[in-house]
């Protein structure tokens, strides 16, 4: 019996190997979930039961969007062509009802529980739990005067907080994108591995990473109806506006002085950071130019200033930011980093948006980092990069 | 306008103020999605958008299994009658399709990301967020030399555990049922919620909770291919006492380690306690009673100990759990709470193998609890309900 095991695995090895690919559960799956499943050449392939169903599709978000094949077994399947390395959202139709896949682990994304699938970057582990000491990520709730609400944000507490008990630390406040939530930047992000294995490393100051809900409404203010309203509208823009400013104004009002209060932080602007993705990176540059008292370190990962991004201006220093960017000797002296990132197969407005920013800062002689990701595109294996080159960066010229 | 839109107002209650009730958005609910909604006679109104399905359903794993109507516009709705307070996992079936309901926050249950609903309890605050002082919910990561795997666990820590820097505190490890994972206690069970407002009512010791990931495969142990094997088949027995035997070293060896020297706990067994639901009784049960050396409190949340649940005979004090029960006396003196716990509106069969155990237990002479939650099933507002009597009697006896 062993003989003939061994003899169907190397005829399968042999007639099968190369021609079905090597494929493998995605480490995304729910445990012991055996599709969906990705190969070597980082192919996907998706499966779902449906067996009454007439027509199924699969649209990754950033990707391919695929009618699915019905096999006898009332299984419906598809295999990509090779994909990005890095997390990809995904979504099913099942005869019109836009649902996620019960194989893949739910990431918050498109407002919703959604599914994601993990593509491999061959020998990239600086986003995976490795035998270095781990910090933890603590769920906190906080009531806030600005909302009305409970609102919970997680933080990032590095290695040694428990134990250095007389150590206070930077602080990173650190901002998911639009339809995300504060769950992103670990769920998706591995922000807290990232962090472990680059304080490891010993290049990263050991710092509080604080992620908070980045949606939020005033006390008191109606759910904006935006039935009909098409995407950009004025209704829309302004519902993002009010959202922004009750944000701004729970981030700097409430939070800050909660995190200040609850954890062992050095609490200047000195040691205080934010960064954020697409959405958040707007958020980002809106609340840290309105508060250049309480942060010194901003970072906009493929998402930065708002019009400069999406519109189609060149930046205007002696008006945008308050003018705070007219001079640049006296910006670099109290902003001690300005950063901002885009991957190179993101969306071409997106790009350009981020490029014209960056040289526009160029022009206007302001001291800044621009990164580039290659190959990843609007998706969170940018993001992952984003921050594994803008954390080495915080915190090391700090009075 | 105004005046028109009061009578607008006055008009829908006048007429169809009580027959389509007062139906609000679940607080289960992804963002501002309206549906599922619940009325305060406690019907759930399930609405989805399957505009080309030929039938879609709605299973309430613990409650009614329903047809949806189709609507002109394209949605499937159906209310159901009234239902229990508490919260209901339940699926969606498109087509043959089993999938989540995209308007539901995700709730890792039945082995993936599954739907659930909020019954709201009248007048019940005590598994809600309170203005009363906030514990910490910590993901930590703890390597397991038995599985030879990453493996996540939750520690809530009490509201005063960072700010009295010397204060030990006792712990209780807190088990989540079958196909559940360790976000499954503060998820849906809201047990951080539930202990900030029992110690803030001054009756409940201030506590540490862990709670662990359910499931384990010893390091090499091959994925057990249970294909076609039927529930309760030899096969998946064996997987279960496998999965069991292997949580219980993870448990016992490696995780309880790790909390002892990475929180301020009081690392003896008269301040260490496990309790667990379904699944998790079990495993409580048995843990306890092989290390009774590590635990003096025990809980068993509608189930308990295996064979003598779901099996048909009564305890056996002289043979079964190592006999410890045979002296009543010095098991009284050596564990200081044996707690059970059932739903009244459970299967048949629970509460039949929990009455049971209650019955023998009272005529072996062994002192313990046995608490009944009126009018609950085998969900989440029983084990809410069993946690809330638990909690407060920990460690009030300890030497």
């Amino acid at each position: 019996m062993k003989l003939v095991g061994i003899a169907m695995l190397m005829a399968a090895s042999l007639c099968f190997g190369q021609e079905q690919g090597d494929f493998q559960p995605a480490m995304t799956n729910v445990p012991d979930a055996q599709y969906p499943r990705v190969d070597s050449q980082s192919r996907v392939e998706v499966r779902v039961k449906a067996p009454d169903a007439n027509k199924v599709k699969v649209n990754f978000w950033s990707g391919p969007k695929l009618d699915m094949v019905k096999q006898s077994d009332g299984y419906w399947t598809v295999t990509t062509p090779p994909q990005a390395p890095g997390l990809h959202y995904y979504t099913l139709n099942i005869d019109g009802a836009e649902v996620s896949d019960p194989g893949s682990r739910s990431y918050f994304g498109g407002g919703k529980d959604s599914s994601a699938v993990e593509v491999p970057e061959a020998g990239a582990t600086y986003y995976l739990p490795q035998d270095v000491p781990h910090g933890q990520v603590r769920e906190v709730w906080y009531h806030s005067r600005v909302t009305g609400t409970w609102r919970r944000a997680f933080v990032y507490t590095p290695p040694d907080y428990d134990t250095k008990a007389k150590v206070r630390y930077p602080v990173l406040y650190l901002q998911h994108g639009a339809g995300e939530d504060e769950t992103g930047w670990t769920k998706q992000g591995h922000a807290n591995f990232i962090l472990d294995n680059l304080i490891a490393s010993g290049n990263t100051k050991p710092m509080i990473i604080v992620m908070a809900y980045g949606y939020a409404r005033r006390a008191g203010q109606p759910v904006p109806d935006l039935t009909g309203k098409p995407f950009g509208s004025p209704e829309m823009m302004r519902a993002m506006q009010e959202n922004a400013a009750a944000f701004e104004d729970d981030l700097t009002q409430v939070l800050i002085p909660f995190i200040d209060s609850n954890f062992r932080t050095l609490p200047d602007r000195d040691h205080r950071a934010m960064a954020g993705l697409s959405m958040g990176g707007m958020q980002t540059f809106q609340v840290t130019f309105d508060h250049l008292d309480l942060f010194s370190y901003i970072g906009g990962f493929s998402g930065a200033a708002g019009a400069l991004i999406l519109g189609d201006r060149k930046l205007d220093p002696k008006t945008d930011f308050h003018g705070v960017l007219a001079d640049p000797a006296a910006f670099a002296k109290r902003v001690h980093l300005l950063w901002i990132g885009v991957g190179t197969e993101e969306p071409q407005r997106m790009k350009d948006g981020l490029e014209r920013l960056n040289t526009s800062l160029t022009e206007a002689n302001v001291q800044h980092v621009f990164y580039e990701s290659p190959g990843t595109a609007h998706e969170w294996q940018t993001w992952r990069r984003d921050l594994k080159d803008f954390a080495p960066r915080l915190f090391q010229t700090a009075q």
